[in-house]
């Protein structure tokens, strides 16, 4: 995401089409850029649709002709991205850069494999530019806390998966026993899938126990499911709740130490000192 | 829902009409306000039960004829709610106002699209107005905590459904082409349909997956689901503690009236004065 | 269940069978109570038993015989604590006054409707007096600060269930009318049925949307449903954790006032004052 | 887990043997370990496999031979580690020694019963060495802070299921009469396992209500669920909060030693000293 050949960018032809592609700063870039985003959706549509049977009978051919259509644009507007860069391997290697052009290979790929084309979904991902487009920074301030909070909880989270995945195993192997191929549970895979349909409180219905031992079983499980289904919510919770704590004590008290202010204190609540990070404000 | 017309209410038989419609504080206003709550509710349960195939059978014909009591008597009551304000357009483009009329129009529409009376139950919103008869006022207060706490946790709540949303149209075009039309994924959006009612963990198993690379892919949206719950329970748990706490801080210090200090303050964040509310502390 | 009458037992043969039927303290009232919840649990076990039909048809006889016994054990205890206290009526209109009677009549209910025995499960409320017999005074205080963490809740959840109510009318009707009778979706009333298993993600799939129009519609509702179960979670997260604090905050400093001391603190962590409220601990 | 034998290793052959083993400190003790891993991965994998019946019916005679290879391996490992440790004894009453055991009996248990070597997949358990080899102690550590939140959390969560149960007891009856066998209700037992599968929102489907006071009944099941939901969330997430907020109070008072102030005080609440981690706080 850090493109260092973006902060110098080339001079002349080069320095102005980088201008329009990568930055949103211009009257041009912000035409170019919104237009890549209709763009993109009316792409992802047209795959939607044409996976539609109805539409694909009515209006397949106009769907097939629109695929290729976009796929020369993003082509070319790839292409156009490793001219505008100084660094072009830099620019393919980086996560925009692999996600532009893996969004162009199904098309290619559907000449040769029928129906490849539905993974050009994958640009929906190309969609996450707009955070950057419509100024949207705020909002990746706010991805940010989420993921510090869930990367806070990693090692909570491990031992919760370890936990989950173990009581599948063995409940798998249980049930594949007690209820048999007869009842659906006809692999111990299968009655793991069974068994994660069930603590995860999906419960689709497909394989259900039909035995009095095997109803029994699976209402133990479920009631486990209840309770292990609280532990990622608790994590979660308690690190958010920390992420929005520690946002806010990061400032000293310049005559006691004293921290833990609230944002829009300007003295402080200790010792009435006036506080001096907030130039902008009236100490007087 | 502030409707400056009423501050100064019409003189004479509009006033009467006034307080007797929209206030609920005389006997009159209130009996007024309580036989409208009970239109709207018997209103509604006549429309529910028309619906029900044995019901109408046998009692078609009087629900009907009750359906067009109701909806004239609300049109009366809605020519006088017009009559009775002083500036009619600013009721009638009030939340309430429009909800008034729209709980009119389906009868009248049904003339012409037999069915589009269903639609009445739109009446149930006009119930909202029970908070006022019921002095209900507190519970408002407590729709207002919890739609501040919503409403804080906006953009980590547009973050979320965002990924939710790219998750779905990627799981959704992968199962549409793992598992086929064969098993029930016969177009992307209804693939999407079937991620949806999986992640939330609704699993209502109309669509399921039969093949084994179907059913892993599941079982990983499934545990992902599990995790991407405890995100918005998260998100507003913290947030109500949040309001909570601010609930609270209502102290207000004696030099400059500001509030929000902390329960263990000394002297006001804002102006250095000694907070007084504490006389049992030590000031100096 | 504070019974005034207790505090002052009655003399003689009443109060030697007070302190057996009502008490748990001597060996002969520890016994009592012990029997009596075999008992109990054994006559709930034997009306579940007597429900399976292969049971049924192999000991339903044994089982009546049994049901009638227990019945009249039962009605015995009754009696027997009409006479031991000295208010009958203050004991047969109490908690468990009412519950040892309606766990009673069924038996009877069922010589002029055969059923009626299966109300008999009812008997599984008098298992609550097991708190009482094996001292686990401790968990009713758990269940107390449970109730606490709910009642202060209520208004919240009013609100809660007041909205969850009004989008299930209306999301009701709205399917009622786009999926209509062909699709399962027959009345109002059933429509609102499913439209409660879908936001509750129960999602049994015994009534699904078939429509394009009526799986969109489904999955905002799941959407919906996902980010209103945190509602209550919140809530109650919120709650206990208050709870747990106020049964920390509840000590002033006898120097300066201040509070929030840990349950272990000895002096004021604001002042260094000895906190006098703990004479049993040592002060020097 | 904690084995005397082991911080005193004996001599000779045998402390060889134990550093290999039971170590992982030493290259032959690591290649042990993770050899000893991959073994028990695929040992579980292989029965899986043997489960699915196309594999079984290719390749079943060498998943036979696999098993019955990683079974004498097995028993090989569990005689060198009794005679690696001085006190057998304390090692097989150990946890992992029983797991060892168990993981070898169902190889032996399939002679006799066909089908036994399905609890094979107990080897699972023996996974849980893989936190010692991987150095993921801390792993560990979080486990450990998760079953504190739980422990502490015991006397709520008892309530709490027996609330479920007795709910779960009375609906189960009450919907065993209103829907009866004809609905899939055909017994008390049967009505209870619905009602779990009901109230841990899993909804299989496979037992649904069908009539009209059925489903209101399901509805309102439903919704208390949902509110059940939120309260084991809420206790785990006040007890992880406590747990989280008890690791960060490590300050030890220069005077007494005492730990756990809270992150505020001044002085320390047991022996009144001045904490003097706060140097930049006014102390007097």
């Amino acid at each position: 995401m850090n493109r260092p050949s973006e902060q110098s960018p080339p001079s002349g032809f080069r320095a102005r089409l980088h201008t329009v592609i990568f930055e949103a700063d211009t009257p041009a870039g912000r035409a170019f850029d919104i237009a890549l985003l209709w763009a993109i959706v009316f792409s992802v549509v047209a795959v939607m649709l044409e996976s539609v049977a109805q539409v694909r009978a009515g209006y397949g051919h106009w769907l097939h002709i629109a695929e290729w259509i976009f796929t020369v644009l993003f082509a070319l507007e790839y292409v156009l991205r490793l001219v505008a860069v100084r660094q072009p391997l830099h620019y393919a290697r980086s996560f925009f850069g692999v996600v532009d052009l893996m969004a162009l290979l199904p098309s290619f790929l559907s000449v040769l494999f029928p129906g490849a084309q539905t993974l050009l979904v994958i640009r929906v991902l190309r969609l996450l530019r707009v955070f950057r487009i419509l100024k949207l920074g705020h909002l990746l301030g706010q991805a940010e806390v989420l993921l510090t909070a869930l990367r806070a909880s990693r090692p909570k989270i491990i031992v919760f998966l370890g936990t989950v995945l173990s009581i599948d195993v063995i409940m798998g192997a249980v049930m594949y026993m007690v209820e048999g191929e007869a009842h659906g549970f006809d692999s111990i895979p299968r009655s793991m899938y069974w068994a994660i349909v069930t603590m995860t409180t999906v419960g689709f219905g497909d394989i259900t126990p039909k035995t009095v031992l095997g109803q029994f079983l699976a209402s133990i499980l479920m009631v486990m499911g209840y309770g292990i289904i609280a532990v990622p919510t608790g994590i979660v919770s308690v690190e958010l709740a920390a992420a929005a704590r520690q946002s806010l004590d990061t400032q000293a008290c310049p005559g006691c130490g004293a921290q833990g202010h609230d944002p829009d204190a300007r003295y402080c609540k200790r010792c009435g000192t006036a506080l001096d990070w907030a130039p902008s404000r009236p100490t007087g």
